[in-house]
C-alpha cells in the first residue's frame, strides 16, 4: 500500500540515522578511558580493565553496525513498525556506553558486569523483534528470511548472554568469556546474505 | 521561483543535518546516566528517577524524528525560512540532555520537571512554526496541509505541556503522567501523511 | 583535470563531514550547560550568561552551515587545496564550545569575551579562504563570484569582529553586541545565490 | 562474485558510518580542552600543550579522512574483510582523543608521548592492512595499487613512528619533531590518485 519511492527513502533515512547513532555510541565509549592525570606507566596500567571492555564494545557495535548494514540491504518495505523497532535497538545499544565504563571502572565486579550482559540480551532481543517485523512486512518469499535461513547465530546469542548473566555472580571470566565467545561467534562474516544476492536474487531485481 | 534542483539539494543536506544533531541529541542524553563509582545494585537503584527520564526524552527525539522524516517527505521547497525555522526546532531540542538531566537527578523536583515542560512546549511551538512555513510554501493544495488534516494532535501537545507545567509544582507524577501521555498519543504512527500518500498523490509525480 | 565524476563524488563527502562535524559542535556546545546538583529556580537563573553565550554560538554556526551549504552549492570542483581550506575553517568553528562556555561561565569577563572574538575573526578568515579558493578553481565566469558580488557582509563582518576585540577590554556589552549586531547582519538570508540561480545559471546545467 | 549493485551501496554506507565517526573524533578531542574556571590570560598559556597535541590531532585525522576518501573513491568491491578492516583502522583511531589529552596535560612527558606514537603507529599498520585488502580484492591490474606506486609516504610513516616512540624518553621535542614531520609530509596532498584518474582510468568506466 506504501508509495515505494517513499520506502526507499525512508530506509535511506533510517540507515543515515542509525549509523550516526551507531557512530556516536562507538566513539563516545572512548570517553570512559578518563584521561589520568600522572603520566606514568602504572595509572596506565590501572586503565586495562576499562580498555578491555572498550575492546569488547567497540567489536560488539561494529557487529551490530555490520548485521544491520546486511539486514537493510535486503529490506525495501520500511513502515511505522520498523522505524520504531529500529529505535527500540538503537535504545538498548545506547546504554553501552554506561555499563561499559561501569564494567572496566570496576574491575569486572559481578554487578556491573551481569548488568552488560542484561544490555547484550536485551539488545539482542530488540535485533530479533526487528528482523521479525522486517521478515512479516515481506511477506512469504521475504529475502530476508531466505537470506538468514535457520538463523543458528540469532537463536544461540541471548541463550549464551542469559547464561552469562548468573555466571557474572560465580566468575567474572566465565561471564567476560561467554560474551567474547558470542561476539567471535558473529565476527564470522554473515555469508548468508551475500550468497543469497549472488544467487541472483537482488533485492533492486 | 527557486530552482528545483537546488530544492531538492537542500532539502537532502537539511534532512542529513537534522538526522546529525538528533542522533547526538539521543545519543549524548545517556552521558547524564554517570556511571557510579561501587559496583552496588544499590547505586544503580539511585539512577532509576535519571533513567525514567532518559527513556522519556529518548522516547520525545524518537517521536521528533519520525514526524520531521514524514513532514519534509511531503516537502519540496526549501529555502531560507524552512532552514531557520528547522535551526529554532533543533535548537529546543538541543536543550532536552540539560532538562532531562536536571529532572532525573533532582528525582523530579518541581523547578526541573517544570522546565522540562517548558521545553517541552517551546519546541512544540516551533515544530509548529516550521510546518506552517512549509504549508505557506507549498500554497494553495498544499500536500502537506492535506495530509495533516485537522491536526488535532499537533494542536492538543502544547496545551496538555502547558498544562503540566503548573501540575509540577503540585504533585510531579501528574506533570510527569501528562508528558508521558502526550508521548504515547504520538507513539500511535501518523498513518495521514502514509494515507495521503497512498491515494496516489506522490510527492514525485 | 580532475575527473568530473570524482569531484561530484568528493563534494558530497566533504558536505557529509562537514555536516557531521557542524552538527556535532552545535550539539555539544550544550554540554558546557553544567546541570546544577540543586532543583532551585537561583541556580538556574545563575546560569544565564552560559545560555545567552550558547544561543549566541547556536546561531553563529547555524549561520556557518547555512552559508556553507549555499556556498557548495554553487560549486562543482573540489580538490585537494579546497578540501584543506575546509577543514581549517571547521578546526576553527570547533574552538566554538571551549570559547563559549569560558566566556559563558566567566560572565563575559574582558580575556574570554575577546578570545571569542578572535576565533569569531579567525574563522571568518578562515571561511574567505576557503572562499576565494572555490572561485579560483572555477576561473573566469565563475559562478560563486557573480552570487556573492561584491560582498559586502563578508568584509564587513572580520573588520567588526577586530573592533569588538579590543571592546571586550573597555565594555563586555560593547563587545558582545558588536557580536550580535554581526550575526543579525548574517541572519537576513542570503538571496544572492538563490537570485543568481533564479536567473537560469543552474550549476549542474 | 558480489552482486556490483550491493557493493556500492555497501561503500556508501563505509563511507558515511567513517565520516560519521571521523567527525566524531576530529570534534570531542576539543573537549580535553577543558574549559579554565578563571578568566586569566594565564590559565589560558598554561593550556598551551593541549591546544598544541589538539592541533596535531585534528590535521591527523583530517589527513587520514583525506587519504580515507582518496581510497575509497578507487575502491569498487566492499565485502567484509574490508568493512572489519576499516572498523580496526576506527578503533585505533578513536583512541586519538584519549592519547592527545593524556600527552597535552601532562606537557608531553616521555609515556604519554611515546603512547601517542605507538597508536599513530598502529593507526598506519591498520591502514596499511585496509589499503591491502582492498588492492587483493582488486585484483592484478589494480586502480589503487596503480594510484598509489611505490607508496613511499605509507612505508615511511611507521617506520618514523616507531623511532618516534623511544625518542620521547630522551627528548620530547625530538619525539613531537617525528611527529610533526610526518603530519607535513603528508599535508602535501596525494597526486597520484588524482592523477590516474585523470589519466582516463575512471573506477566508474
Amino acid at each position: 500500500m506504501l508509495n515505494p519511492r517513499k520506502s526507499v527513502m525512508g530506509k535511506n533515512r533510517l540507515e543515515a540515522f542509525s549509523d550516526g547513532v551507531l557512530a556516536i555510541i562507538i566513539t563516545i565509549m572512548v570517553l570512559e578511558l578518563k584521561v589520568p592525570h600522572e603520566p606514568d606507566l602504572s595509572r596506565l596500567a590501572g586503565l586495562w580493565p576499562v580498555f578491555l571492555s572498550y575492546i569488547l564494545s567497540f567489536v560488539y557495535v561494529g557487529i551490530y553496525w555490520n548485521n544491520h548494514h546486511h539486514m537493510f540491504h535486503v529490506t525495501q518495505q520500511v513502515g511505522g513498525a520498523v522505524l520504531w523497532a529500529n529505535l527500540h535497538l538503537l535504545f538498548w545499544l545506547s546504554l553501552f556506553p554506561f555499563v561499559t565504563g561501569w564494567m572496566g571502572e570496576n574491575h569486572f565486579a559481578p554487578v556491573p558486569t551481569a548488568l552488560y550482559g542484561v544490555v547484550l540480551f536485551m539488545a539482542a532481543l530488540a535485533y530479533a523483534i526487528l528482523q521479525r517485523i522486517i521478515i512479516a512486512g515481506q511477506g512469504p518469499g521475504s529475502l530476508l528470511a531466505a537470506a538468514i535461513g535457520k538463523d543458528y547465530k540469532g537463536k544461540a546469542s541471548p541463550v549464551l548472554y542469559a547464561i552469562g548473566v548468573p555466571c557474572a555472580f560465580m566468575a567474572w571470566w566465565l561471564a567476560a568469556g561467554l560474551y567474547v565467545l558470542v561476539a567471535l561467534m558473529w565476527l564470522v562474516p554473515d555469508r548468508r546474505i551475500e550468497r543469497a544476492l549472488a544467487d541472483g536474487k537482488s533485492p533492486e531485481a
